[in-house]
């Protein structure tokens, strides 16, 4: 197993990469290569002990930054670290991508370069997302604005696959965000995702969420188009960032306050690991033909080894194979087709 | 000026609902109408010292209930209390309609029997939304599930007036909710949206916004589809929700945290009041021939004096007239067209 990992892509990129490539060579045994500039990774390797551990370095003289458009950097940096990375996964040369970097870029270059799997209409961004009673994940988060009823069909099936394979978490109850819970709820892209839904074989539909069930824990899995997914992501982290700053300036304003708030600090912090997704390591784009997954931008070393163990599980629990069967036997095609076709899997 | 507020509509009604009418006449000295079950109403104000007020009883024999389907209800409940005042807006015999009651069926109430402004197209749910800086309005937030983008263009004319009229601010920022800050980014609604309102005379346009930049406080008016803006709305309040349900769970877990967070209340109840929007007064229904007001079902009696000020400012600004005048300049049609025209405005 190889994992192509982006040591150039990230804020704290490549300090916090490659430490986090190091604790999870050593960790979980899996050989990872770091794409990158040589120079700046040998120096970053320089400050650990590494003897024995699969760890290669994968030359990229350029670099996709945050602030570079996503399609423009693709076409025009072909030996940046993302582009290497993603034609590694394509050649068979690695069975997942990671990055800390430019989200649309990663996003970009996976289509374009890793490819799409056979029958998968549009490639979905599926995340964790923290609920009372542990997480859930939802998708599309933000890899396509605009998507059709067919299109989250599939991103039904792509993320009960994900929690099952990835999550372990058995016939996971599969639900569509919407605006009420009833059935008959929702505006028209809603109730035709939730009518193919509903006839979609494999999977266990459950019918409409609203966001507060969400949070409480009901479902498994969120189906949503990618704009919607993406309100609902961002306006999950403004509002607990918009509560963490008023909490602050509020205490701050009386000392008594403030007072309690620093003895009530082991409690705050235990409430900030909770609603931080990042021991889940990271987004992934699915419905290609080997993982892309995204970290976020502010990663640390722990979190790139999250994000690392993802990978592994996806792989070794051949991910990638699954959705491609499991789309194909959603449009009543056999199985047997798809028999001879190679497809990328754990080795 | 005579505002019909819903007597019977809401978690602690009629106590609360009346107890906050009595304030109102009382601080406001507008004359409220309380319709709803006389004996029950009756009941309530003999708790108080009225002398003087303006408060009047008007007889309803029904209730719409919070479990009622809102059209049916609406259909079938011709002296219900909403159905009642909302027919009083209609006949000139009050100037706005509260509730705290069904929102579906206040909605729906309102756009049959109140009717719509000539030239509007779609009435719109608007509502405080709490920031850093202060608070911003969003609409629509769940009048339509399907929304266009003309619709979406009327929207940020009835939001601006609204935000200028009814909270006094200058030259208000007029921004579209999108999965991203660039011009483009967004989906087919969104991008003819954001087109159509940027050809719109009298309203200080500004493009996309973001999750966090709305609760950072840089937006007056977000506009956003029925369907987004009510995802938007109710995530912000579950994400809001599950952060109070973290906290208290883990300060719980240790003896220090708990003891801190004790300490730390004065602070903590500060948070929740800049966290709560009731302050505000409520959700307006943009669009018909007088304001028809829906306060939060949990509303106490200082939320409904609160939503009853909201109703007196709409009056006294003239928003009906203005919305009016504003959606008709917007057509390019000539304002002369409109003085014969006898509008709701105040007295």
């Amino acid at each position: 197993m190889n994992i192509a990992l982006d040591a150039m892509g990230g804020d704290h990129a490549p300090r916090e990469i490659v430490a986090g490539a190091v604790e999870a060579a050593r960790e979980y045994g899996v050989v990872i290569s770091l794409v990158g500039r040589p120079a700046a990774i040998e120096a970053e390797l320089a400050k650990h002990d590494t003897a024995g551990l699969g760890l290669e370095i994968v030359p990229a003289a350029e670099v996709i930054e945050m602030d570079d458009k996503p399609a423009r950097a693709v076409r025009n940096k072909p030996d940046s670290s993302m582009v290497i990375a993603c034609n590694m996964v394509r050649d068979g040369r690695a069975q997942a991508f990671i990055t800390a970097g430019n989200t649309g870029g990663a996003l970009t270059a996976g289509i374009l370069k890793v490819g799409r799997i056979k029958g998968v209409m549009r490639p979905a961004l599926v995340t964790p997302f923290p609920t009372r009673k542990g997480f859930c994940v939802i998708l599309d988060v933000g890899a396509n604005a605009d998507t059709r009823p067919e299109h989250m069909q599939q991103f039904g099936i792509m993320g009960s696959i994900y929690a099952e394979r990835v999550f372990d978490v058995q016939n996971p109850g599969v639900y569509v965000l919407s605006n009420g819970e009833e059935a008959g709820k929702g505006n028209q892209l809603i109730l035709s995702a939730y009518e193919a839904l509903e006839q979609t074989p494999c999977i266990n539909f459950c019918g409409n969420v609203e966001s507060k069930e969400i949070m409480a824990g009901k479902a498994d899995v969120v189906v949503t188009d990618g704009f919607t997914g993406n309100i609902f992501l961002k306006t999950s982290e403004a509002l607990a960032g918009l509560v963490q700053s008023v909490m602050y300036e509020e205490f701050k304003r009386d000392p008594l306050s403030m007072a309690g708030a620093l003895l009530a600090r082991g409690g705050l912090r235990r409430v900030r690991r909770r609603m931080d997704d990042s021991q889940y390591g990271g987004a992934v784009l699915l419905g290609l033909r080997g993982p892309v997954i995204v970290a976020h931008g502010r990663s640390n070393a722990t979190a790139i080894r999250h994000t690392v163990r993802v990978a592994k599980t996806a792989i070794e629990h051949d991910l990638t194979h699954r959705i491609e069967e499991a789309v194909l036997l959603s449009e009543g095609e056999s199985l047997s087709e798809l028999i001879p076709e190679p497809v990328i899997r754990s080795e």
